[in-house]
């Protein structure tokens, strides 16, 4: 049974390394040598957007899936239309553009921010003054990580984000959420419309990245189920089959609204391959290529993931492993990549315990010493 | 970082796994073409006998390990005297000769089942009236899993067993054990001398050959830490680097003997991946490379792994993962062997949970599923 991946970062690793350890093949479909697939067997670098190299790859394959919303779903899909591909590109379609994805949902009276989809600067304007400032301007296409958004603070900032962020068919626009925190539900969702819901994650951003994950969340359970309700609610409406991951905020009244989805295993996930008794990608595996899928539940008591951004740029050297692998009980994650570069996502840690706090401070300890 | 395996079965798999996790790099040498390593890169196909493949196999690894004590370390040691090679190849030496072996451990006082070595066939009737039947005999070198093995019930047999097990040295002749329980200890020593030791695992044979393994033993305290004791100078005795496995009887007096080593991650340290902070694949891995050692101990309550072993002859189908998959709480590993044989080792199966007897039922239960 093998799985196509297109695409060879971290995500696509991590996916092979588990779908590999229940006996499936795996094969790389990457437009050019990736660091953190190159030591599989099974990875193709060629022009992913040409038919023939697509039906190549895909022949053989007993499903497809892609590791990043923007990889050519939709054109494997073409070439090869005997393949399952998942996510669908229909789903792919949806989530790449933001302002689809917040109209999709709005149909489907799911809770999230206020919006307005803008295609002139007039309307961008009047839009910023109905919802108030601060308002945050997101491109439609393209964005992640705190790339092509902005938080528009005053008046005189609006000119400008336009300028930067306007696509032929304009930007979206939505009110800024005083949240409380901001959480992350992570829904495996079979071919049949069978979903399996991971616990609540806690997640916090250091300049739109994601840095720490916490489990358990430490919302009151009454949040903690609305967010899981939202978060398969959004699954449903965007036809997600795969992992999807719903990045949640809650608000000060209990209120969840829907920040982001990602149709895909994703970087708020990666405790669950410690902490869970089936993976992120393990599920994601599964899904695609309709197996059944696995108890989401934790099997510890607390677990807390932080990222390992590069800090320089230049040739990794791991002469700051060692140090990292003597924090106690803390599961080490590099991705295997050559070049390190200020905020590069590298790796990861978690750290696994009985304490929320404690696990957190061993977690960020241990990150805090691989200098990448 | 780079880590040279000699071999290419699933042990060697498994430690590409752990390693990679970590940002490592791993090359295979291996004699023909291997299934279970065929989805890395970096695997060579060639005559590791030669020395000029194994010393060009040995440039740029930071050190070199083996996947069974039979791989030539001692030849790559000749032939690239500046890489590290661990286990050594004075350690591999000694547990090839199970009399050697004996021999040394008989000098650390260690506690063993009487034992005598044979080097002629009166020798050998001797020690059989001596010892007392039943004995097991052992052929010195290349017995494993029951291979080479054969004990003796009644004096008419012993002629058989001369004959089919005696190499021009002999074969070793151990009084018959009637134990309470196999135990074993698995035990990652580092380069300066330092240990860590695992949980002790029950373990149970069908037919010689591993079929499950339990954690927590459920022997008493005292018990469990003269195991201990007996397996850290077990392993000090045979000067190993890197994993260790002793396998030990537990005797109804509490006496624990020793009955076999193995210098390498072992069959019943599987369960380590899902049920300790630290694999026993990750351990040997930082072991041979110099790194700091992991801690071993449980991140669950309870564990089980169960072998699955090949059932029929032919290539494998996965038609049998399905249901394997719907077992709940349950890491399925297969090793990516292309053709099944009886009792074949095609993969395992590991249950976490809360009680011993519990998580058994849930193993042997999935792999029993898993018809392969």
């Amino acid at each position: 049974m093998t799985l196509g991946i297109l695409g060879g970062g971290q995500l696509g690793r991590m996916t092979a390394f588990a779908a590999l350890r229940m006996g499936l093949d795996v094969r790389f479909l990457v437009p050019e040598p990736a660091d953190s697939v190159a030591c599989f067997a099974g990875v193709t670098v060629g022009d992913w957007n040409d038919p023939d190299v697509l039906r190549r790859f895909a022949e053989g394959c007993d499903a497809v899936t892609v590791e990043s919303e923007w990889a050519p779903a939709d054109r494997l899909a073409d070439a090869a239309p005997g393949v399952p591909v998942w996510p669908s590109p229909e789903t792919l379609r949806l989530v790449r553009d933001k302002a689809a994805q917040r109209r999709r949902l709005a149909e489907a009276h799911l809770p999230q921010p206020p919006f307005r989809v803008c295609e002139s600067e007039g309307a961008f304007r009047e839009a910023a003054g109905a919802l108030g400032l601060p308002v945050v301007v997101k491109r439609r296409r393209g964005s992640y990580d705190g790339y092509g958004n902005a938080t528009v603070r005053q008046g005189t900032e609006l000119a400008v984000a336009w300028a930067r962020l306007a696509d032929t068919d304009g930007v979206l626009v939505e009110a800024f959420v005083p949240f409380e925190a901001e959480l992350s539900v992570i829904v495996a969702r079979s071919r049949d419309g069978e979903t399996v819901v991971y616990p609540v994650f806690y997640t916090e951003q250091r300049d739109h990245r994601c840095h720490a994950v916490v489990v358990p969340s430490g919302m009151p359970p009454g949040v903690e189920a609305e967010a899981v309700r939202v978060a398969v609610e959004t699954v449903e409406a965007v036809g997600g089959v795969g992992l999807v991951a719903v990045e949640l905020f809650a608000l000060p009244d209990g209120q969840v609204l829907v920040n982001e989805i990602a149709p895909r295993p994703h970087n708020t996930g990666h405790l669950t391959i410690e902490a869970c008794h089936t993976s992120q990608f393990e599920n994601h595996a599964r899904a695609v290529l309709g197996l059944p899928l696995g108890r989401t539940e934790l099997r510890t008591l607390a677990a807390c993931m932080v990222n390992v951004l590069g800090t320089t740029s230049g040739p990794v050297r791991l002469n700051a492993l060692p140090d990292a692998l003597t924090a106690p009980g803390v599961a080490v994650h590099l991705y295997g990549k050559r070049e390190s570069r200020p905020r590069r996502k590298m790796g990861h840690v978690t750290a696994l315990g009985a304490d929320p706090a404690e696990v957190r401070a061993r977690a960020e300890e241990a990150a805090r010493r691989l200098v990448l």
